[in-house]
């Protein structure tokens, strides 16, 4: 019992901020049902109801966590409407997020999966509000499960569809692919929709050459430093996609970079 | 003894902000003294020696906590006075906070509490700066009573009087009622003074309209999403408050509020 | 082995800022190899790339944890090149850091030190990112020495040199001494590269004068409600140096203070 607790720590994704004690709610219910829980931060800095910056974040990261940590997803505009609350449970733990498309990267790469509707409110708070249903819903339902994996199928019933993210995907345009750019980090560098993958299957990534707003921004190459402080440079980011950085800076700021701004990669 | 650790969260509250250490350090302390102790951030973002903001989000999330937190409150612009630091065992658990003010809703909505004024010098780091008691005295006082909650009357002696905050409440006029808002969380979404009791006893919410700088915005809702995108809409919050909110976006910045903006609620 | 594993926490030090998942997937893989860790933020938001600034945030800190605590502190510009990975063991515990002076104040001040270059890629993730050593080296690394602090040998070999920040020292000129602020904190207060020990071997604190801008900013106090709310005051901070405050303001912009902004103190 003292082992399975820590295996499997409670992971916290929201677009709550930490200004509030939202999050701090989340928390003290889980604290409550489950005190032994190992409680991790994905992050609470999704923007305001941006489904597919959390859908990003988490594809980003989720598979860096201990098996059957369950990730606990809320970025949740729909939030007291008819929107169902989804389950799934994969090869690398369980998660518990809106029908909003949240989940779509997770079950699109995760292989085999069950996915329930969250229905049994025998899980929720007593007083479940209308607004609130990551303290309510999703904290306490999360908390149990920790603390008893096994109850995954009272959960609810299973089910079979759920609503998916159009993700944009690169479209091939004679030997060069044009993807988008999907994200900003931190620092100002961009992550694109082109993955490792798609350039693997391109050819050797050094024979790669990246094009953005009408401008050749070189090969790829495999870090940062080899260009000097200051150049833009093409790199694979350590999460599997084309990212455009800066050494030393911001490559968002540097190039004026947008959101949806058009990438396309060439073999030399 | 470890079941005690892990029932007894120490959760933290202050205006310190996150990239200085202020934070870390108070948790280095904890641990020195407490190793098993389960942290949690409440928050750290309360704008700097903003009393009644934090009063107002310990207000809106303490009770969702285990029985038996401790919950350590560190806004404190008078740090290195005169001010006392005081201790209070309610039901709820234990409260630490300077005597500005900070636990007024607490006290007054918690039902009996014993209060005492820490004083016990050997509850403290040996060196207490005068600039830093968060983690000279807070912190070390927190972990001793995580790790025996039975010293709290050694803390110091009963006190029975503190410093009130003087909270803004809703005045009546003629059947309507009148009250202001206090309070943007991190959507933007406006909470007001008007309690969802005060709501009850003018009858049921959705008989009741809020008037806001003029403009009649409507009945009060149970959700977000039953107005369209972009549309104002008045709730009660999930932590008890009449709340007005834009459906995927900002009241704040919609209709301009600013803290003291008046409300009026009137039974239609 | 529990107590043992209670006892060393693993303190996080970054530049990461926490919206993107890069400081999540770091505490996931550390959870992934040692379960039971205890995980303190100390901070994500060092300035990118500020190595200087990592180093001071660190230096006020990391005395206040517990023995044994491992620090892991990642602000990387050099990531993916030839920059060695360093390992110190000091009487405060381990601290893993790029070798590129990050370490400097920690390693001047902490007495005896081992210090070695982590090359043992048995200690790391199978497969390492060019571009993300926090997740793929150090958080590994850190989490089997916190399972196994007996493994610091086996990082690599001993070095004997390291990279040194070249820190500002306060220059004497006739009876006073200059030195320059260095870092401003989240309410606007400036720290001066002044220590204690400086104002101590000059005399009591109260009898000496600051000035900056060429103003004399009055007398060191021993606390900022010394004087009235607004005004300006020099103290000595919680962690040991000169530090420029406003009683309930900002400093920094009071004065519009900058870093390197020269501070001369004078005997009266």
């Amino acid at each position: 019992m003292p082992s399975m607790s820590t295996a499997h720590p409670l992971v916290l994704l929201t677009d709550f901020g930490t200004k509030d004690g939202y999050v701090a709610s989340m928390k003290g219910v889980i604290l409550s049902i489950f005190p032994q829980a190992t409680l991790v931060d994905l992050t609470h800095e999704v923007e305001p109801q941006n489904v597919p910056q959390a859908a990003f974040v988490l594809e980003c990261s989720y598979s860096f966590f201990p098996r059957g940590s369950i990730f606990v997803c809320v970025v949740d505009p729909g939030v007291g409407s008819a929107r169902r609350i989804l389950a799934a449970k994969t090869r690398q733990g369980i998660f518990l997020a809106p029908d909003n498309g949240l989940l779509t990267p997770v079950l699109k790469k995760g292989g085999r999966y069950e996915l329930r509707s969250v229905t049994n409110s025998r899980f929720f708070l007593r007083r479940v509000s209308a607004t609130f249903h990551g303290r309510d819903c999703f904290a306490p339902t999360a908390a149990r499960l920790a603390a008893s994996p096994a109850l995954f199928p009272r959960l609810g019933p299973r089910v079979h569809t759920f609503r998916r993210l159009e993700l944009a995907e690169p479209r091939q345009r004679g030997r060069n692919w044009v993807g988008e750019i999907l994200y900003f980090d931190h620092f100002g560098n961009a992550f694109t929709n082109i993955t490792a993958d798609l350039l693997e299957r391109m050819g050797a990534g050094k024979e790669i050459r990246v094009n953005v707003k009408g401008g050749n921004i070189g090969e790829i190459q495999d870090s940062y430093f080899r260009v000097r402080k200051g150049t833009v440079v093409p790199v694979v980011s350590s999460s599997g996609f084309l990212e455009i950085a800066v050494n030393h800076g911001s490559a968002r700021e540097a190039l004026k970079l947008k959101k949806g701004t058009p990438v396309e990669i060439r073999a030399a």
